[in-house]
């Protein structure tokens, strides 16, 4: 496996384009489109949110269709959620507009938005968009990056990779980009991420590979413990790679999800890391867990306490938070076991043993938690499992994003 | 039913005082005392965080074992939490100079601490603390207030209410007081609350009235979603007004749960009210439901969000926010039945109806969110069940408190 430059068009045959197509910001693009030159398998994870926005709805059912996709249009400043049927309907008018302008087949035609609640798409701005895009589109990787940049809303970055591995004597790519969590008001932070491959994949193999793995990225990341109406991972193979079809469970799926995993994996850790106000990425690894299941409770509980947050915004060792956070997770764990580092950078500190506090420089761990990434591990030495979350601190920069945007 | 004067010393037979015993502030009251002149039947509810403080696991064994209590010692600064054997033989300690310096039986002395996580208690200081307040003590409303002061953290105001019911001819007074989320490094939010009556009132009737009460008051509030290692109610009865003995599901027990839940809701929002950098109290009620359980999801999750909380600390009348978090707490309804409105002293205000915005006046919004209580509720229109719960806005002041503290 080699990480090679670009994102969602390193894999064979994926075009892009961005456009400025002013739906809310002025002076940037906030539309995107990926388009396939063959048409592609697609599967797709959603939000578990009972609100569910209009491109949600709409995808969903292109994917459990079956049908084919080949093009996908994503716009940023409005999120088309809490919008009803007219909502619903500008999904179908941008579907209608894409196959009209690409001479792609509507009904496989794929739909994001992130931004704004309860606010209406202004649907001719958007058809002139994918007008132009449908001119401008291209293999580039410059194209690709400008699509990345394109669906950004409040992140300070945008967010690409892509991997390549070799199936049988064939290189097959997966290549992504994602966006995480932007506030535009009204709203809430909204999680996307398109991920393209050339991979010829069976269509069982295609989505157990995505579900599987975003149990294990996706969803072990937090900003705030909000979950949008909007998320939404997409994964579209076009087969281009030409490679023997990769099946579920075979080795070779072992290989794809393995390269998938890192995507997604990247992908994630940049959306923690680049939270709302967030000055550092901050990752706990649970270890010595019973099951899996136990290890992830414990983990996102830690990486989602607002008390461990602004521990870490102060990069303070407040290992006291920690444990709490552990124990009202709803997880069984002997308290008086746990072992607890810190480890950034600067280095690695053991701050408790068996649940007491071992008597270590708190001038050290200060040092070790001033770095933009650093990681807790606890260990509650009951087994073998682990598992990994990711989040990132809570700051002044978050109140002031979501507080302060309107005075 | 009438509010009377006072708190933990308003009841019959009760008496308080308090000390400045040197356990980690300076310069202030850190020791509370709450003693009956008769032996106490006593209820009590805990944390279920898994990680117990040391207070949590002795006052429990005390209140199972049946036997009556007469004095509670109480101590701020420091939490007595993750402090193994040698934390708990330090209940044991207090104990036994409560009995030395009271004339009580040490098996029936209740404590409480809050404040610094892993850290030993100064038993020493403890002790002389003891002392003082066993010469101190008195029934006096002054008494009450000050031990209600001395058990506050970073609480900004002392929290105390007493009510008066007539049980056949006599009088009952239900007295308490609390604290709420104070935080000291290295350690997290704690909510402590006592509650004083001398009424004559069945083993089995209190611990009933208490546990039932508290899923309605202080279950349903949340500062931050950090469920502390210390949590505790205590509700004592020495029985001194005499009355006839209150039994479970009479209609005297009724009364009684009435008064013992307004004294449970009146401390439970001023907790709410005065979390940590807390600007306003905010109520979320949800109404029309299916069932209590749904109500109590659907209200907590509304509570607990922290793109809500900015959102009420910008005055800002964010539905998406709400709706949102309404999606994802795990309860299921219709998002496109729902009624939105806000409400405070400065008005009332529809934002949704039917799921979607109405044409509301974001300047009346504003206004109305900028009043020290707000109130949000929410009509999912499939009953008649309802529930309310309380929280407070995320503000700069939380990340100052909880970040900033050591630098």
């Amino acid at each position: 496996m080699v990480i090679v430059k670009g994102g969602v068009t390193a894999a064979k045959g994926f075009e892009a384009a961005s456009a400025g197509a002013g739906i809310k910001y002025q002076g940037r693009t906030d539309m995107a489109l990926i388009y396939s030159k063959k048409p592609c398998r697609t599967a797709g994870t959603f939000t578990t949110n009972v609100v569910k926005a209009a491109p949600v709805k709409w995808d969903r059912s292109v994917v459990e269709s079956g049908v084919k996709s080949q093009a996908v249009i994503i716009n940023s400043g409005i999120a088309n959620a809490c919008t009803g049927e007219e909502g619903y309907g500008y999904c179908k008018e941008t579907a209608a507009a894409a196959e009209k302008a690409l001479g792609v087949e509507a009904e496989g035609v794929l739909v994001g938005s992130t931004g704004v609640i309860g606010m209406q798409l202004p649907i001719d701005k958007l058809k002139n968009g994918i007008r132009e895009m449908a001119e401008n589109k291209n293999a580039s990787l410059e194209n690709g990056t400008s699509a990345a940049k394109a669906i950004m809303t409040t992140d300070t970055f945008h967010k690409e990779i892509a991997v390549s591995i070799q199936v049988g004597d064939k290189t097959v790519t997966i290549g992504g980009m994602a966006k995480g969590s932007g506030m535009i008001h009204p709203n809430m932070c909204t999680m996307l991420s398109f991920i393209t491959t050339d991979a010829v994949i069976s269509k069982k193999a295609l989505q157990k590979v995505l579900s599987e793995d975003i149990e294990d990225t996706y969803n072990m990341i937090s900003v705030d413990g909000d979950t949008s109406t909007n998320d939404t991972v997409l994964l579209l193979a076009n087969g281009m790679a030409e490679n023997e079809k990769i099946k579920y469970k075979t080795k070779e799926y072992e290989k794809f999800a393995e390269a998938l995993h890192l995507v997604n994996e990247y992908l994630a850790k940049k959306i923690a890391g680049d939270g709302e106000g967030a000055t550092a990425l901050f990752e706990v690894k649970v270890i010595g867990a019973s099951t899996k299941r136990q290890a992830k409770i414990l983990a996102k509980s830690i990486v989602c306490s607002n008390l461990t947050k602004t521990a870490i915004a102060g990069h303070d060792a407040n290992w006291g938070r920690i444990l709490c956070a552990m124990g009202y997770s709803g997880a069984q764990f002997d308290p008086e076991k746990v072992d607890l580092s810190f480890e950034s950078k600067a280095g690695k500190i053991q701050i408790i043993e068996n649940g007491r506090a071992v008597n270590y420089s708190e001038e050290k761990a200060t040092e070790i938690l001033s770095q933009p990434e650093v990681a807790a591990i606890a260990d509650i030495k009951e087994g073998t499992e682990s598992a990994t979350a990711w989040g990132c601190d809570l700051t002044h920069g978050y109140i002031d994003i979501n507080a302060d945007y309107r005075s």
